[in-house]
């Protein structure tokens, strides 16, 4: 991977170390990030947006490693969803991730040579209470909205339930309140595919000078076909041959469905930590909402929450269905908590909230316009 | 892989070349099969078992690899669902196989060596047309039923479509008619997982004296995820820890779900071949019934048959979802065939045609058991 310049860095943990779930402690942590937008005065109109598994904090501008648009520039923007006339926007790159946020890519400053395995496992709760330093840095006391897709979406219900006083708005999109079996056995079938890498050298590929690209490459292709639909795979792709008239008998990619998960999975490698993917993808898999804030119920996890919900997702998702969504809903309902529900009409599957889908943008605008009245947002 | 007596044998090809669809000739092809039951004297009684792509010929009786029943034995026996008092029930090991078929791992005889990726591409037309050649053998004119799930059901479909005089009954179970784009992204992320072995040293692993075992074992477990249904890996598994206590922060089979996995890959390695596994992987993928025999219009395909069908689909199969099933039906009634369809209520999964269904195995007998009546088969 090239190193660039990414952004935005603040250093957390200086004066008193980070205790990570597991124990360890960090201290003079990275958290790398993006604003978009201007904070006001009072400092009300922050929007904390919170990245998915392979996103990062280039959210709303090109992204200097792979060049292409940020993530959400659909959404984020003068006069867009995410009106940068209207809000501040940040964006951190999670901990653990590999865009300049401390992570296994990183240097452990106790040795001089890159964490690898040698890195603390992490949890989703990990990366918020990070996040929550961050905006202690930026003397944001109180989030008007956050809002997060995906794993977003976890640390976007992580973030209402753990710093309850800190958000006005919360928009999980398209995310459960905890991993299941089947979620859970993908993501195990992608760290092995990493692990079994004969470049990963038990997570030291960087210090052999080598990377192990195959595993990383199929560790992505089996995620990439969890994020599409069936149907959405059928109408792009079908079984329409790539640049061939009749099949090979062989083991190139005949289908275009081939090709394309091809290189899906290639560009991802240039872009993304092996090491980070199997860190990341073990936080996703122990998160448990209920587990860890309600001794096993959800709606106990969420009794003191005071921020209003906006929780989204979409038919055709079959990675977090809509009956995740209904799950928390409901939780919420039992507690009285002030939310509200859409399940969009797509079929798009999970990457739904990534792409061109004017209904879920009506309703997360007209319920962001509806939450900014009632902060006392004044429209320009 | 152990060697250990894998049953009968037929050799095929011998006076005339198989011709496969590739264009490529085989003489002398191994055809190995398993019976169960007798034949009658008329040889009317004649069922056809025809097996998925990790089975083999030992549907009914104990597998001499893995040592563990044959993968139909709640199917297959006196008195069973395939009543072998009644029934002579055949099952060969397919074509491009590695349980004594030809296939990959077999000495190529012009070359005195294994076949590796030397070996022809395959379809599932020439899977079903070396069995016919195997009927030939056996002097067994027309058989009463053909019945398979999964890869076993588009052979039964390629069976009533290219030998109509040849079947009285079909019985396809949970499976398509052709491969859509998700199923063929799924196999190709896992032959990616083989071919990414660097002990699959390009296909001629056999040579070197080494395996790719991990290889396949991930492609097994992405295999298998979507064998099971999500409320069944939920149901079976959860989020249970596996032998401990708490998470470990690593990267450990924490969860029961890895756990199974990681088990039901490591087993597979040792009963199965890596290129077998391509081979049929890419047969399935290539699938496409109303393309080969209708001109892309499947209801022409089946013009010709004469078989009563019964096709079969689970509701929480999502691999080969109801809607493939229903898609067959269609068809054929478009040409008015005999057919049934029962969709069976069960939540497990691609898999149930295995398992425990009784609902399946009512429906199943009572087909049987009225096509047999009108085959004029008489009960004992």
């Amino acid at each position: 991977m090239v190193t660039k310049d990414i952004g935005k860095e603040a250093i957390l943990g200086v004066d008193t170390p980070f205790i990570l779930d597991c124990g360890v402690q960090l201290s003079n942590l990275k958290q790398a990030y993006q604003t978009y937008g201007k904070l006001n005065y009072d400092k009300t109109n922050a929007i904390l947006v919170c990245h998915a598994l392979s996103g990062d904090q280039f959210a709303g501008d090109t992204n200097p490693i792979s060049g292409k648009p940020g993530w959400w520039h659909l959404l984020i923007g003068p006069g867009k969803v995410l009106d940068t006339d209207r809000y501040f926007i940040i964006c951190p790159n999670i901990l653990g991730g590999c865009m300049g946020s401390t992570g296994p890519k990183e240097i452990n400053a106790d040795t001089g040579e890159c964490w690898g395995l040698q890195f603390p496992g992490i949890t989703i709760s990990d990366m918020v209470r990070a996040q929550a330093l961050l905006l202690d840095l930026l003397e944001i006391e109180k989030l008007f909205c956050v809002i997060g897709g995906s794993m977003g979406g976890m640390q976007i219900l992580e973030w209402a339930v753990s710093f309850p006083d800190r958000v006005f708005a919360a928009v999980p999109i398209a995310t459960a309140s905890h991993h299941s079996a089947q979620n859970i056995a993908f993501h195990e079938v992608g760290r092995q595919a990493i692990m079994a890498d004969q470049y990963w050298k038990n997570g030291d590929y960087l210090k052999y000078d080598c990377y192990p690209q195959r595993g990383l490459a199929i560790a992505r292709m089996i995620a990439h076909i969890t994020y599409m639909s069936e149907p959405a795979l059928q109408n792009k792709f079908g079984r329409r041959l790539q640049n061939r008239e009749e099949i090979t008998f062989g083991f190139e990619a005949d289908f275009q469905v081939e090709s394309y998960l091809r290189y899906q999975g290639s560009t991802f490698v240039d872009r993304f930590d092996a090491n980070s993917y199997l860190y990341i993808t073990r936080a996703m898999d122990y998160f448990d909402l209920a587990e860890r804030h309600g001794g096993g119920v959800l709606a106990e996890a969420f009794r003191e929450v005071k921020a209003r919900f906006c929780v989204i997702s979409f038919t055709s998702d079959w990675l977090y269905q809509t009956a995740e969504s209904r799950i928390i809903v409901k939780a919420l309902n039992a507690v009285a908590a002030n939310v509200s529900f859409a399940e969009i009409n797509s079929d798009k599957g999970h990457d739904a909230f990534l792409l061109e889908e004017p209904e879920f943008w009506r309703v997360l605008s007209g319920f962001i316009e509806g939450a900014a009245d009632k902060y006392g947002l004044t429209k320009k």
